[in-house]
Formats: structure tokens, C-alpha cells, sequence
């Protein structure tokens, strides 16, 4: 099928999907570009592809053609590729595993992304998204996943009655601040096993009635006259560190 | 003074170095917000404030004072605060001390930001810039910084007769790749004291030539399936291990 018009109607409800409200209603949402189709696809959300004239990609889905004009209006980026493509949101799993990270009201999309990506690499099983958490289907966000994003559990959870039902499973909550705290490389192979990370906000970082419900907290070690890292970079650094086993 | 007109020829100047050309011809850049003024107030390279007229910063420099309408000529954010500043670009330091980041084609400004950040969390003493890096002054790459960027010794060089400069003081120079290489955790106390640390182009990473001239390679282990890490994130990580005494 080749679609034309950028008033066509298909056309017209796949831009609404720019906009979190009828991404919360519909379960769906766009991406573009070859590799975060490819790692969607892997994943097996993807429930159309819609490429331009011209375009081939060799993936085994029910495929619409559009023109240029088409994909411009789809499009959030500058200089958008030639490809694009519709999926559901990923199916989330009730099994959280054992190396949680919590995010509480994260709300720079490039730094939810990075989050993501880096939790990935250093094999945590769920992520949490407090409420106030930037959405996970923003366009930055999965941009700046490289779609890591299709190959994690991420669900999102009330953070505070979430955080009692993991006591109830003893798993130990670990708070960080700017100063204070521990150091993480205190941490034991034992105690990064099984564990409950929460990072938070940009400016305010964790909120205090969630410090509360912390087991233990924890800081980075830095030079004194830096007030902070940036979240993602701190984020990372401390799952790299969980990840490590002396 | 009050300034009222967006067509005033000094805020028709300052409205210009938005584009590095003027910032290069000057020597100057504009900056906005308390925090960064701050920090470059303490670096005592503020020329000017340019305060809205209701303002107030209790910081001795000459100060202009300025209508709403000027401020958002002026600023680069969607939602401005009142207060901004005329600064003159850092004097870079001719001794360029033994902890040396390298950066070969970083482009996207956050990510400079972000690295610039760390490496003041992490003791560099000199930042590197080789050709086709993004432009330090990018009011992105500043913002990222934190003001961090007032208080590290940042230079300009080509890279390959520089490294070829620092292999005559016998400095190490470390390359990163994706894959192979050594572990960083791997690298001795001793290794950390002196080097200097080459990180590369977002998607390129580090080019060949360039690599042909390190000493020895690292990377970053992580989960098999995941291709890389944000750059930032991985120039942060390696940051914080080189900062790491066993």
C-alpha cells in the first residue's frame, strides 16, 4: 500500500502517537531508523513498517510506503532516515528478578535513556519508574537507549508501597546521595546479588520519604569542590560497580 | 544602564555569539542562570551581567540591566530565568599536568558536557579537544558542564602530532575500543598516576590513525548483547576506575 496524502487518516492517528496521551491509549508508538527497527523486531513488537518509496528493509512485517513529505511529519528528528516503523509497547513481566533499580521522577529524557541502556549492560533485570518519571516511550528516551530499551523489564510502580513489598521479600533497598553515606566500593560480591538501587531526580535527587524506606546509602567519591554528577553518569557508575565482582 | 530595545546595537552583538564564529572572533560567550554565573564569577571570567530589570545578583561586575523581551533575544532556553552573563573564554593552561583526557570528534554537546563534568568529579587536569569536536562554548556543552567547565584546563589540539608530543615525555596513552582490549580494572595503582586517556567519536569511536598510536587498549566489560555504552557514560566509567586506588 503507498500512501500519499499526510491528511490520509492512518497517517493522521500515527501523528497523534507524538504525544504520550494517545501512546497511553493506544499501547503503541513510532520509531525510526534502521537500528532501533532491527533491535525492535528482535524484540517482535513491531506491528508495521512504514517506509518510504524507495526504502528496503528486509524484515517480515505488514509494510505500508508513504513519501518524503510523509515520514517528515512523522518524524522528531532534524534529518529523519527513510524508515519508521509502529509498535505496541513492550509486555511487561511479573518476575522481577534480583537487581532492581528504581527511578524516582528521572525527568530528562537523554538521561532515562542512558539509564536504561547502561542497566543493560551491567545485567539488571527490572527497572521501576516511580511515578513523575519522564515517559518511557518518548521519542529521546528510546533514541537514547539504542534500543536497549526493547530487551528489559521496565514497569512503573507507586515507589513507596512498591519499596515495602520488597522488604517483605528481603531484598535490601540502597539509597544514594550527593555526600554521605558509604562508599560503594565498601559493597561485598554477597551484597550485589540481590538488591533494590534507587536513583533520583535530577535537581532534588530522592525525595525524603523515600530515603526513609532506604537499608543503606551510598555515594560516589569524587572531588570535593563538584556538587554532583550528572544522574546517568552516577546511574551507571554505580551499576558498573554492582556489576563488578573482586 | 537600562537597555529596552531588542534592536540596541550592543544586544544585537550579543544576540550574535549564539553562532561560534562571533565566539571565536571575540573571545566571549554568553551564559544564563545563577548557578553558572556563580561558577563563572568564581572563575573571574564574568565581563557583564545582564540582568532583567527586577533582578538582583549580589556579585561585583559591571551590570546592564535589561526588558523580558531582551533576555529571550538573548537566551537559548524555552523558559529563561532573569538573569544572564557576557564572559571571555577560559586562558588555558600551558602545563597540561599528568591525568590527560583526549577527546577525538565528540559531537553531540550533552555528551562534551557530561564528560567535562566528570573529569573534574575525577581529577583530569587537562582536556583535550582535537579537531571536529563540538564547540566548548555551545551554551549545550556549558549547561551540561554544570560550571564545571570554569575550573578545568581545557586546550585545543590536533591529535596526532600531540600524542606524538606526549610519547616524548613517555606519558601512557590509553585507547578505548568496544571489544578486546584489557579490562581497565586490570591497570595497576602505578598506571593511574600519569596518562592520558583517548575516548572517540559517538558513533566512529576513536579513528584508526589515532588508535595506531596508543600504547595499550581497554574497554569496559559489560553484557554480551549490548553493543556500547553512551560515550559520556563509558568516558565517565573509565574516569572514575582511573580515579580508583586499590
Amino acid at each position: 500500500m503507498l500512501i500519499t496524502s499526510t491528511d490520509n487518516d492512518k497517517i493522521k492517528e500515527y501523528s497523534k502517537l507524538k504525544e504520550r496521551k494517545y501512546r497511553d491509549q493506544t499501547g503503541e508508538f513510532l520509531i525510526e531508523g534502521p537500528h532501533l527497527i532491527a533491535e525492535a523486531y528482535r524484540a517482535g513488537i513491531v506491528k508495521e513498517l512504514i517506509l518510504e518509496q524507495d526504502a528496503v528493509l528486509p524484515l517480515n512485517a505488514p509494510t505500508i510506503y508513504v513519501t518524503k513529505d510523509i515520514i517528515n511529519k512523522l518524524s522528531e528528528v532534524e534529518a529523519p532516515t527513510n524508515v519508521m516503523a509502529l509498535c505496541r509497547k513492550m509486555e511487561t513481566k511479573e518476575d522481577i528478578g534480583k537487581k532492581i533499580l528504581i527511578l524516582d521522577g528521572i525527568q530528562d529524557p537523554g538521561n532515562l535513556g542512558t539509564i536504561i541502556r547502561s542497566s543493560k549492560a551491567f545485567h539488571i533485570d527490572t527497572i521501576v519508574l516511580g511515578e513523575n518519571t519522564v515517559d518511557v516511550y518518548n521519542p529521546k528516551v528510546i533514541r537514547a537507549t539504542q534500543g536497549m530499551i526493547f530487551h528489559i523489564n521496565i514497569i512503573k510502580k507507586e515507589i513507596e508501597p512498591f519499596l515495602l513489598s520488597l522488604k517483605q521479600l528481603d531484598i535490601p533497598i540502597y539509597g544514594t546521595k550527593v555526600e554521605y553515606g558509604k562508599d560503594f566500593r565498601t559493597l561485598k560480591n554477597k551484597d550485589k546479588d540481590t538488591f533494590a538501587l534507587i536513583m533520583g531526580n535530577e535537581g532534588n535527587g530522592i525525595r525524603s520519604e523515600v530515603l526513609d524506606l532506604c537499608d543503606s546509602y551510598f555515594y560516589i567519591e569524587m572531588a570535593p569542590d563538584v556538587e554532583s554528577l550528572n544522574v546517568g553518569v552516577a546511574a551507571s557508575i554505580i551499576l558498573y560497580e554492582l556489576d563488578r565482582r573482586d
